[in-house]
């Protein structure tokens, strides 16, 4: 796509930090940096968001994750934890509308990346959940 | 692993609202549901982390994320977006040591779920990314 920012750095029309790239991905620092090593890993081609993907370009991307997530690791001995993070809409903190894997490594608990679950186990009886998992198991089947 | 609660799950020893299985992976709705229709996607092989994917089990899990991602979406018109999350070590916010990927579609700003990602873009300047680039990109020589 002629005016998205990864397109771009796949081109090599504005430049990376480029820790990994194939014929199927790119893998480069998230210029943010939310922790030090902070990664994306991008497919070449450009979808949107994770509705885009096809099984056969999922498989694609994906098999490089745990080997690029392996070496961000190994980079440096104070990583303790790794989130991996894909963000789909706007109010899901997706930024570039170009499908993107952050691989934030982690360091300690206040080490620039957070995230909060709310335990909603009490609100919801079973004849709640039931109803959840039939809505989508049809979509599923659509 | 005889003592690891997805192990039990996907055996079938443990009941759980189950939205998607095959041969490789099993979905069903995370009982926490952070947002309505929060669901795990583990693969049934019991991995402990990001770590411990080869490339084909890497493949054959994620090929089905897209497909159950849209399924979700298209479950409930008020999802906007969603956030596809894999936490790694206890300081990432793992819990269960038999790796899993949350699917979690976002309604609202203050819906259950929400990350923070620190803008360090002023931080670092060329040479300390060159630097943590190096770094990875020597380690996935190795
Ligand atoms: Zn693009
Ligand atoms: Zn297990």
């Amino acid at each position: 796509m002629s005016n998205c920012v990864f397109c771009k750095i796949i081109d090599g029309e504005i430049p990376s930090y480029t820790i990994y790239e194939d014929e199927y991905v790119k893998a480069f620092l998230d210029i943010s940096q939310a922790t030090p090593g902070h990664t994306l890993v991008v497919p070449k081609k450009h979808v949107a968001n994770i509705y885009e993907y096809d099984e056969d370009l999922a498989e694609k991307v994906f098999a490089r994750i745990p080997k690029i997530a392996r070496a961000i690791k190994k980079s440096a001995p104070d990583i303790v934890g790794m989130n991996i993070v894909n963000n789909n809409g706007e109010l899901a903190y997706q930024s570039v509308f170009h499908s993107h894997f952050h691989l934030i490594p982690r360091y300690s608990k206040d080490d620039g990346f957070s995230m909060h679950f709310q335990d909603n186990s009490e609100k919801y009886n079973e004849d709640a959940l039931e109803q959840i998992k039939e809505n989508i198991a049809k979509s599923m089947e659509e």
